[in-house]
């Protein structure tokens, strides 16, 4: 009796559901931050896509990464993902495209504070270190600000055979942009996910008006508001190919990572 | 006209749901090892439970790990979770125990074979290596055989304020049995969790009748059958204390943990 009851209401919830795309994972883990494959592959030269982006939505709406081929910056906002492509240019990302590498987040402020005028990067980072001792849970920052100014770099798409991303990175392109209006997406990661990720603070940036962005080497802010997520879940989505011996991902490439994140070293030096 | 026919059915399910325990989230993530917190907050100290026993039962129904207070030696094994307590008696893990570390998935095999007669711990890690060349995903593994002789141990119940892991093991408790059927309940994570989990096999054992078990610290075996699950998403699961600034768990703790997990060094060396 009670299976037969049970029956119309579960095909009634499944032809309810059949035409709609995938649900969110992230709904269900508000505190959950999700990262596709590990830094270290990016790293050796696995620059294919190996998770579709509208697939990575699921897992979030606020994050960073790179796209296929490491064709430029991948930035989530607001559950939209942009593209910064080596020559510049924003552009909302279509759904045919994938990425080697990602993290990201169902943002839901945990908390905000003003954020007081800083003279650079590293100067941002130490205020927020004071502000946020949790050292070893993950966070997801978003510092909404008019920035007085802020140097941004980003790459141009890769074909294979991929060289590894510290050579890539030396053929990066870099602009500094001056007063200029726009959103930091940042993830901060404790110091012990060497290899798997970037530890310490990692901040992409999208202009007001999306035509500016990029992975972050530098700024000058003004004045601007912070928001911060604690992640206390976090997920590594392994792909097939991590399976693979091709290449050893376990190897310490903390150096050349440290150079890749925060290196000016491009040829180009330019304002757009 | 289709909100008002959605709702009875929302509602029906509502009912139907409400009074059950919350669903697996294992059943949805087949090839998914989650993880409570990490090897090096156990290492450092961090003996009190952070996770209860039936929550941690959602995740999975093979894995291992400890109990609350380091009180022994956790295995979970189809779906039950068994103490192996300081002094070797085995028990069902009740529902108001929890847990500082265990590792979890749901056991679906991804394939087998037979297990050649090997000669030792060492010995039987090799033919696996072999066999399971996936080196950087994490491998749940299930061995079933008759075993000539496997030497367990197990730790005593601690009380704050907690020791060092290292130090408590210098007081564990070692057997070893003969010819005796049973499971090796093996997890085997990437060489690069260094900090987070147990690079490489970490193994423990039940026998059939579930009256002798630990963590296993060399065997023989005479023939078996190894089961494999291949895990591509791997979560790791913070908890609030991961967040405070107690104790650096960032910190390289790799020789201390070799030591903890293979060492012999107990002061009674008996059979039961």
């Amino acid at each position: 009796m009670k299976i037969r009851f049970c029956i119309p209401i579960y095909l009634g919830l499944m032809s309810l559901t059949a035409c709609k795309p995938p649900a969110p994972v992230a709904a269900s883990h508000p505190d959950r931050i999700a990262q596709v494959s590990v830094i270290n592959a990016l790293m050796v030269g696995r620059h294919d896509g190996v998770m579709p982006i509208p697939e990575l939505l699921r897992h979030g709406d606020f994050g960073l990464g790179t796209l296929d081929h490491l064709d430029g910056e991948l930035t989530i906002l607001d559950g939209k993902a942009y593209q910064v492509r080596g020559d510049g240019v924003v552009a909302e990302v279509g759904p045919d495209r994938s990425t080697p590498f990602a993290v990201i987040t169902p943002f839901g402020a945990d908390g905000d504070f003003p954020c007081p005028e800083v003279a650079g990067l590293a100067d941002l980072d130490a205020r927020l270190s004071e502000a946020l001792p949790q050292k070893n849970l993950f966070i997801a920052i978003r510092v909404d600000g008019r920035f007085a100014s802020i140097t941004l770099r980003s790459v141009r798409r890769q074909e294979p055979p991929y060289q590894p991303l510290a050579e890539v990175a030396k053929g990066q392109s870099v602009w500094t942009h001056e007063d200029i209006a726009g959103t930091l997406v940042g993830i901060r990661c404790p110091a012990w996910v060497v290899g798997l990720n970037v530890p310490g603070y990692h901040w992409h940036f999208l202009s007001d008006d999306r035509k500016v962005g990029g992975h972050v080497l530098d700024l000058r802010l003004h004045a601007g508001r912070v928001r911060f997520d604690l992640c206390r879940d976090w997920l590594v989505m392994l792909d097939d190919s991590a399976g693979s011996n091709a290449a050893d991902i376990g190897q310490d490439l903390s150096r050349d990572l440290h150079k890749v994140e925060s290196s000016r070293g491009g040829p180009s030096e330019q304002g757009r």
